[in-house]
Protein backbone atom coordinates (compact mmCIF):
# COMPACT_ATOMS: atom_id res chain seq x y z
CA UNK A 1 0.00 0.00 0.00
CA UNK A 2 1.57 3.46 -0.74
CA UNK A 3 0.61 6.24 1.07
CA UNK A 4 1.17 10.13 -0.16
CA UNK A 5 0.92 12.54 2.64
CA UNK A 6 0.57 16.52 1.51
CA UNK A 7 2.17 18.63 4.07
CA UNK A 8 0.56 22.34 4.01
CA UNK A 9 2.68 24.17 6.84
CA UNK A 10 3.76 27.83 5.87
CA UNK A 11 6.91 28.16 7.77
CA UNK A 12 8.05 24.49 8.36
CA UNK A 13 11.42 25.87 10.30
CA UNK A 14 9.56 27.51 12.92
CA UNK A 15 6.95 24.68 13.80
CA UNK A 16 6.98 22.67 16.26
CA UNK A 17 4.12 19.92 16.01
CA UNK A 18 4.26 19.43 12.23
CA UNK A 19 8.04 19.61 12.09
CA UNK A 20 8.25 16.24 14.69
CA UNK A 21 5.49 14.44 13.40
CA UNK A 22 6.61 14.83 9.58
CA UNK A 23 10.00 14.05 10.36
CA UNK A 24 8.98 10.70 11.78
CA UNK A 25 6.88 9.54 9.25
CA UNK A 26 9.17 10.65 6.81
CA UNK A 27 11.59 7.64 7.44
CA UNK A 28 8.34 4.88 7.10
CA UNK A 29 8.35 3.13 4.16
CA UNK A 30 6.32 3.56 1.25
CA UNK A 31 5.50 7.00 2.43
CA UNK A 32 5.99 10.20 0.27
CA UNK A 33 5.97 13.36 1.40
CA UNK A 34 5.01 16.77 -0.54
CA UNK A 35 5.56 19.44 1.90
CA UNK A 36 3.69 21.76 -0.54
CA UNK A 37 5.49 25.06 0.86
CA UNK A 38 8.90 23.94 0.37
CA UNK A 39 8.40 22.03 -3.49
CA UNK A 40 6.30 25.37 -4.41
CA UNK A 41 7.15 28.47 -2.49
CA UNK A 42 6.48 30.40 -5.87
CA UNK A 43 2.77 28.95 -5.78
CA UNK A 44 2.86 27.26 -8.90
CA UNK A 45 2.23 23.59 -8.51
CA UNK A 46 3.67 20.62 -10.94
CA UNK A 47 -0.01 19.91 -11.70
CA UNK A 48 1.48 16.52 -13.77
CA UNK A 49 3.47 15.53 -10.82
CA UNK A 50 1.06 15.56 -8.02
CA UNK A 51 -1.57 13.49 -10.15
CA UNK A 52 1.16 11.07 -11.06
CA UNK A 53 2.09 10.80 -7.41
CA UNK A 54 -2.47 10.75 -6.50
CA UNK A 55 -2.80 7.99 -8.90
CA UNK A 56 0.10 5.65 -7.27
CA UNK A 57 -1.34 6.24 -4.13
CA UNK A 58 -4.00 4.31 -1.94
CA UNK A 59 -3.80 6.48 1.22
CA UNK A 60 -3.77 10.02 0.78
CA UNK A 61 -3.22 12.29 4.32
CA UNK A 62 -3.18 15.96 4.34
CA UNK A 63 -1.13 17.20 6.95
CA UNK A 64 -1.71 20.45 8.48
CA UNK A 65 -2.04 23.32 11.09
CA UNK A 66 -5.37 24.28 11.13
CA UNK A 67 -5.81 28.37 11.24
CA UNK A 68 -8.72 30.38 11.02
CA UNK A 69 -10.65 26.51 11.20
CA UNK A 70 -9.05 25.54 7.95
CA UNK A 71 -5.55 24.87 6.14
CA UNK A 72 -3.26 27.27 5.02
CA UNK A 73 -4.02 28.83 1.55
CA UNK A 74 -1.73 26.25 -0.14
CA UNK A 75 -3.35 23.57 0.03
CA UNK A 76 -6.69 25.07 -1.70
CA UNK A 77 -4.53 26.31 -4.64
CA UNK A 78 -3.63 22.38 -4.52
CA UNK A 79 -6.64 21.27 -4.37
CA UNK A 80 -8.29 23.95 -7.25
CA UNK A 81 -5.24 23.05 -9.58
CA UNK A 82 -4.47 19.11 -9.15
CA UNK A 83 -8.04 18.04 -8.68
CA UNK A 84 -9.01 19.10 -12.35
CA UNK A 85 -11.92 18.33 -14.62
CA UNK A 86 -11.26 15.26 -16.00
CA UNK A 87 -8.52 13.73 -12.91
CA UNK A 88 -10.98 14.99 -9.57
CA UNK A 89 -14.42 14.85 -11.01
CA UNK A 90 -15.81 14.85 -14.63
CA UNK A 91 -18.94 13.54 -16.89
CA UNK A 92 -17.53 10.16 -17.46
CA UNK A 93 -16.53 7.80 -14.80
CA UNK A 94 -13.26 7.50 -16.04
CA UNK A 95 -12.82 10.63 -14.97
CA UNK A 96 -12.96 10.26 -11.16
CA UNK A 97 -9.22 9.41 -10.95
CA UNK A 98 -9.25 9.15 -7.08
CA UNK A 99 -12.59 6.86 -6.95
CA UNK A 100 -11.92 4.65 -4.27
CA UNK A 101 -8.93 5.74 -2.30
CA UNK A 102 -8.51 7.09 0.56
CA UNK A 103 -8.60 10.33 2.62
CA UNK A 104 -6.98 10.87 6.22
CA UNK A 105 -6.72 14.07 7.66
CA UNK A 106 -3.97 14.53 10.32
CA UNK A 107 -4.48 18.10 12.32
CA UNK A 108 -3.01 20.21 14.66
CA UNK A 109 -5.06 22.71 15.97
CA UNK A 110 -3.91 25.61 18.34
CA UNK A 111 -7.31 25.48 20.14
CA UNK A 112 -7.99 22.61 22.22
CA UNK A 113 -10.41 19.59 21.10
CA UNK A 114 -12.58 20.48 23.80
CA UNK A 115 -13.15 23.87 22.45
CA UNK A 116 -14.76 23.19 19.90
CA UNK A 117 -18.77 22.70 20.86
CA UNK A 118 -21.57 24.73 20.76
CA UNK A 119 -21.85 27.52 23.11
CA UNK A 120 -17.97 28.84 22.88
CA UNK A 121 -16.64 31.49 21.25
CA UNK A 122 -15.89 28.77 18.10
CA UNK A 123 -19.60 27.19 18.39
CA UNK A 124 -19.19 24.48 16.29
CA UNK A 125 -17.43 20.62 16.06
CA UNK A 126 -14.34 20.60 15.18
CA UNK A 127 -15.99 17.84 12.80
CA UNK A 128 -18.05 20.89 11.10
CA UNK A 129 -14.75 22.60 10.34
CA UNK A 130 -13.97 19.57 8.31
CA UNK A 131 -17.17 20.22 6.17
CA UNK A 132 -15.44 21.61 2.90
CA UNK A 133 -12.49 18.62 2.60
CA UNK A 134 -15.31 16.01 3.43
CA UNK A 135 -17.52 17.47 0.70
CA UNK A 136 -13.99 17.29 -1.80
CA UNK A 137 -13.69 13.23 -0.42
CA UNK A 138 -17.25 12.49 -1.23
CA UNK A 139 -17.56 14.53 -4.43
CA UNK A 140 -14.31 12.71 -5.84
CA UNK A 141 -15.64 9.76 -4.89
CA UNK A 142 -12.82 9.10 -2.49
CA UNK A 143 -13.29 7.49 1.44
CA UNK A 144 -12.91 9.35 3.77
CA UNK A 145 -10.56 7.93 6.76
CA UNK A 146 -11.61 10.49 9.33
CA UNK A 147 -8.65 12.99 11.06
CA UNK A 148 -6.09 12.40 13.74
CA UNK A 149 -5.96 15.56 15.88
CA UNK A 150 -3.33 16.95 18.44
CA UNK A 151 -2.70 20.82 20.34
CA UNK A 152 -0.18 22.31 19.26
CA UNK A 153 0.98 25.77 19.83
CA UNK A 154 0.62 28.66 21.34
CA UNK A 155 -2.17 27.17 24.36
CA UNK A 156 -0.15 24.15 25.32
CA UNK A 157 2.82 23.93 27.61
CA UNK A 158 6.20 21.98 27.01
CA UNK A 159 5.04 18.71 28.66
CA UNK A 160 1.53 18.42 27.25
CA UNK A 161 3.02 19.67 23.67
CA UNK A 162 5.36 16.33 23.49
CA UNK A 163 2.77 13.97 25.29
CA UNK A 164 0.58 15.45 22.27
CA UNK A 165 3.00 15.04 19.50
CA UNK A 166 4.31 11.76 20.36
CA UNK A 167 0.54 10.84 20.88
CA UNK A 168 -0.35 12.52 17.71
CA UNK A 169 2.53 10.78 15.81
CA UNK A 170 1.91 6.67 17.05
CA UNK A 171 -1.83 7.26 16.40
CA UNK A 172 -0.73 8.39 12.34
CA UNK A 173 1.66 5.71 12.19
CA UNK A 174 -0.35 2.79 13.63
CA UNK A 175 -2.84 3.89 10.67
CA UNK A 176 -0.41 3.67 8.23
CA UNK A 177 0.74 0.45 9.26
CA UNK A 178 -2.91 -1.22 9.74
CA UNK A 179 -3.90 0.11 6.40
CA UNK B 1 -22.73 53.29 7.13
CA UNK B 2 -19.76 51.54 5.06
CA UNK B 3 -19.58 48.68 3.32
CA UNK B 4 -16.14 46.88 2.66
CA UNK B 5 -16.16 43.90 -0.14
CA UNK B 6 -13.42 41.90 -0.87
CA UNK B 7 -13.80 39.99 -3.78
CA UNK B 8 -11.36 36.75 -3.98
CA UNK B 9 -11.78 35.67 -7.33
CA UNK B 10 -8.44 34.65 -9.34
CA UNK B 11 -9.70 35.36 -13.00
CA UNK B 12 -11.94 38.38 -13.26
CA UNK B 13 -11.21 39.23 -16.47
CA UNK B 14 -12.89 35.36 -17.42
CA UNK B 15 -15.78 35.86 -14.98
CA UNK B 16 -18.90 35.91 -15.81
CA UNK B 17 -21.31 36.30 -12.18
CA UNK B 18 -18.80 37.63 -10.40
CA UNK B 19 -17.72 40.64 -12.49
CA UNK B 20 -20.91 41.44 -13.52
CA UNK B 21 -21.94 41.56 -9.69
CA UNK B 22 -19.24 43.93 -8.96
CA UNK B 23 -19.52 45.95 -11.73
CA UNK B 24 -22.75 46.88 -10.56
CA UNK B 25 -21.94 47.06 -6.46
CA UNK B 26 -18.83 49.42 -7.21
CA UNK B 27 -21.09 52.27 -7.97
CA UNK B 28 -23.01 51.73 -5.22
CA UNK B 29 -22.35 55.50 -2.53
CA UNK B 30 -20.40 53.80 0.81
CA UNK B 31 -19.37 50.86 -0.73
CA UNK B 32 -15.54 50.27 -1.12
CA UNK B 33 -14.56 47.01 -3.21
CA UNK B 34 -11.17 45.34 -2.75
CA UNK B 35 -10.11 43.18 -5.43
CA UNK B 36 -7.75 40.82 -3.84
CA UNK B 37 -6.60 38.99 -7.01
CA UNK B 38 -5.77 42.42 -8.46
CA UNK B 39 -4.37 44.16 -5.91
CA UNK B 40 -2.64 41.44 -4.43
CA UNK B 41 -1.23 39.51 -8.40
CA UNK B 42 2.26 38.85 -5.85
CA UNK B 43 -0.02 37.56 -2.82
CA UNK B 44 1.51 39.91 -0.43
CA UNK B 45 -1.45 41.91 1.74
CA UNK B 46 -1.15 45.40 2.38
CA UNK B 47 -1.84 43.94 5.93
CA UNK B 48 -2.53 47.80 7.57
CA UNK B 49 -4.11 48.88 4.70
CA UNK B 50 -6.86 46.34 4.94
CA UNK B 51 -6.96 46.51 8.70
CA UNK B 52 -7.52 50.10 8.09
CA UNK B 53 -10.69 49.51 5.28
CA UNK B 54 -11.78 46.54 7.95
CA UNK B 55 -11.78 49.48 11.10
CA UNK B 56 -13.76 51.96 8.95
CA UNK B 57 -16.48 49.31 7.78
CA UNK B 58 -19.93 48.17 9.36
CA UNK B 59 -20.61 45.69 6.89
CA UNK B 60 -18.24 43.34 5.49
CA UNK B 61 -19.07 41.20 2.24
CA UNK B 62 -16.84 38.48 1.23
CA UNK B 63 -17.71 37.82 -2.43
CA UNK B 64 -16.44 34.49 -4.46
CA UNK B 65 -16.80 31.39 -6.61
CA UNK B 66 -17.04 28.55 -4.33
CA UNK B 67 -15.00 25.72 -5.70
CA UNK B 68 -13.84 22.87 -4.01
CA UNK B 69 -16.66 24.02 -0.97
CA UNK B 70 -14.44 26.87 -0.17
CA UNK B 71 -13.23 30.00 -1.29
CA UNK B 72 -10.01 30.76 -3.62
CA UNK B 73 -6.84 30.83 -1.67
CA UNK B 74 -6.51 33.82 -1.32
CA UNK B 75 -9.31 34.94 1.02
CA UNK B 76 -7.35 32.48 3.23
CA UNK B 77 -3.71 34.43 2.61
CA UNK B 78 -5.86 37.09 3.76
CA UNK B 79 -7.39 35.82 6.61
CA UNK B 80 -4.38 34.60 7.67
CA UNK B 81 -2.34 37.98 7.83
CA UNK B 82 -4.98 40.87 8.34
CA UNK B 83 -6.42 38.86 11.17
CA UNK B 84 -3.67 38.89 13.04
CA UNK B 85 -3.09 38.61 17.32
CA UNK B 86 -4.38 42.04 18.44
CA UNK B 87 -6.23 43.29 16.13
CA UNK B 88 -8.54 39.72 15.13
CA UNK B 89 -8.59 38.47 18.80
CA UNK B 90 -6.63 38.00 21.59
CA UNK B 91 -6.30 37.96 25.46
CA UNK B 92 -8.04 41.65 25.43
CA UNK B 93 -11.31 42.57 24.67
CA UNK B 94 -9.88 45.59 23.14
CA UNK B 95 -7.79 42.51 20.64
CA UNK B 96 -11.40 42.27 18.69
CA UNK B 97 -11.09 45.14 16.69
CA UNK B 98 -13.86 43.70 14.71
CA UNK B 99 -16.50 42.92 17.49
CA UNK B 100 -20.37 44.11 16.32
CA UNK B 101 -18.85 44.42 12.76
CA UNK B 102 -21.42 42.04 10.46
CA UNK B 103 -20.16 40.18 7.97
CA UNK B 104 -22.44 38.62 4.96
CA UNK B 105 -21.21 35.97 2.28
CA UNK B 106 -21.81 36.67 -1.57
CA UNK B 107 -20.82 33.33 -3.01
CA UNK B 108 -21.45 31.79 -6.75
CA UNK B 109 -21.49 27.89 -7.05
CA UNK B 110 -20.89 25.61 -10.12
CA UNK B 111 -23.47 23.21 -8.50
CA UNK B 112 -26.93 24.40 -8.21
CA UNK B 113 -28.23 25.23 -4.54
CA UNK B 114 -30.39 21.50 -4.88
CA UNK B 115 -27.40 19.98 -4.98
CA UNK B 116 -26.09 20.46 -1.59
CA UNK B 117 -27.99 17.83 0.26
CA UNK B 118 -27.24 14.53 2.14
CA UNK B 119 -27.54 11.68 -0.21
CA UNK B 120 -26.33 13.42 -3.19
CA UNK B 121 -22.66 13.36 -4.00
CA UNK B 122 -21.95 16.64 -2.10
CA UNK B 123 -23.84 14.92 1.02
CA UNK B 124 -23.77 18.11 3.13
CA UNK B 125 -25.72 21.33 2.53
CA UNK B 126 -24.49 24.86 1.40
CA UNK B 127 -24.56 26.49 4.95
CA UNK B 128 -22.21 23.62 6.30
CA UNK B 129 -19.55 24.08 3.72
CA UNK B 130 -19.33 27.75 5.09
CA UNK B 131 -18.60 26.27 8.64
CA UNK B 132 -15.28 27.89 8.70
CA UNK B 133 -16.06 31.23 7.62
CA UNK B 134 -19.03 31.57 10.45
CA UNK B 135 -16.50 30.30 12.72
CA UNK B 136 -13.87 33.12 12.32
CA UNK B 137 -17.21 35.25 12.51
CA UNK B 138 -17.73 33.65 15.88
CA UNK B 139 -14.26 33.92 17.15
CA UNK B 140 -13.92 37.46 16.31
CA UNK B 141 -16.98 38.61 18.06
CA UNK B 142 -18.45 39.52 14.25
CA UNK B 143 -22.36 38.95 13.69
CA UNK B 144 -22.99 36.87 11.00
CA UNK B 145 -25.64 37.98 8.32
CA UNK B 146 -25.84 34.89 6.34
CA UNK B 147 -25.36 34.44 2.88
CA UNK B 148 -26.58 35.28 -0.66
CA UNK B 149 -26.10 32.56 -3.41
CA UNK B 150 -26.40 32.03 -7.06
CA UNK B 151 -25.54 29.33 -9.24
CA UNK B 152 -23.20 30.31 -11.88
CA UNK B 153 -20.82 28.69 -15.02
CA UNK B 154 -20.50 25.88 -16.41
CA UNK B 155 -23.85 24.16 -15.38
CA UNK B 156 -26.32 27.01 -16.12
CA UNK B 157 -28.00 28.21 -19.62
CA UNK B 158 -27.15 31.40 -20.88
CA UNK B 159 -30.86 32.99 -20.06
CA UNK B 160 -30.60 30.91 -16.86
CA UNK B 161 -27.64 32.31 -16.00
CA UNK B 162 -28.69 36.51 -16.72
CA UNK B 163 -31.88 36.06 -14.03
CA UNK B 164 -29.33 33.86 -11.41
CA UNK B 165 -27.02 37.07 -11.80
CA UNK B 166 -29.79 40.05 -11.74
CA UNK B 167 -31.19 38.26 -8.62
CA UNK B 168 -28.04 38.15 -6.67
CA UNK B 169 -26.97 41.54 -7.46
CA UNK B 170 -30.07 42.97 -6.82
CA UNK B 171 -30.52 41.27 -3.73
CA UNK B 172 -26.85 42.31 -2.77
CA UNK B 173 -27.97 45.87 -3.41
CA UNK B 174 -31.13 45.47 -1.56
CA UNK B 175 -29.14 44.31 1.71
CA UNK B 176 -27.00 47.05 1.71
CA UNK B 177 -29.34 49.71 1.55
CA UNK B 178 -31.31 48.10 3.93
CA UNK B 179 -28.62 47.68 6.30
Amino acid sequence: MNTLLLLAHPNLESSISNRRIIETISSLKDVEVHSLYNLYADKKIDVAAEQESLVKSDLIIFQFPMFWFSAPPILKTWQDQVLSPGFGFGAAQEDFKLKGKNLLLSITTGGKREKYHVGNSYNYTLDETLRPLQMMVNYCKMTYKGYIQSNGRPFTEKEDLDKEIINHTEKLIAFIKDF
